[in-house]
């Protein structure tokens, strides 16, 4: 962590809202004086939480397709055998990167309960990403 | 969606998962024949999915460093006013994005759920990555 860092952090904290983007870093918008690496901290989970939100939405599109194809295909809505696989995968690449196993599968199961709540909205017709 | 992508996604699907790397795509163990297009989906969804869980790590190896720099100038674990802010944020980001906003509020309380549970630990004395 760089001195530079941690000046812009602080700027980013002290930047009048109104100037910046729509969507402002929320620090921008903070009350009392937060210490230097707290600000920094929070700017970059602020990062991880915009590439997080862009991420689920790419794999929302992702999943909505498949919720087509199966519909035209015929195929069955769900796929246990695939799911089992996932999760497995999923628990392995989470030790790897030091993430808890346990929680990278709640984590895909509260993914998949969305998934289906989508595929639920197609079969009635709707659209599930309509705003 | 170029052939290449496809024809890429099949050979995927029917590689040997023993010739492959320590965490073969799921469809490698796939059971019966699946559509191509499902296929080029799936392998999507697997490489969304291990993005997710390398962020997910990055997030919470920040929040343990927050909840440590906290204890340290002894400040309260919960800002209400922070975790406001950062649901507005992140409601505005998903509007953005085409994810349902309803679902990023709620994605955001999932980790956060998760972030207490650590810095329940981390006041117990333990590690919370700790395998």
């Amino acid at each position: 962590m760089t001195p530079v860092g941690y000046a812009a952090a602080v700027t980013d904290a002290q930047r009048d809202p109104a100037s910046g983007s729509d969507v402002p870093p929320t620090e921008a918008t903070a009350g009392p004086a937060i210490p230097a690496e707290l600000a920094v901290l929070r700017s970059s989970i602020d990062n991880i939480d915009a590439a997080l939100v862009h991420i689920l939405a790419e794999r929302f599109k992702a999943t909505l397709r498949v919720g087509r194809l199966k519909a035209e295909l015929d195929l069955p809505p769900s796929d246990p055998g695939r799911e089992e696989r996932q999760i497995a995968r999923l628990r392995g690449l989470a030790h790897e990167a030091g993430l808890d196993p346990a929680f990278a599968e709640k984590f895909l199961n509260f993914i998949v309960a969305e998934v289906i709540r989508h595929h639920e909205a197609i079969a009635k017709g709707e659209d599930p990403l309509a705003p």
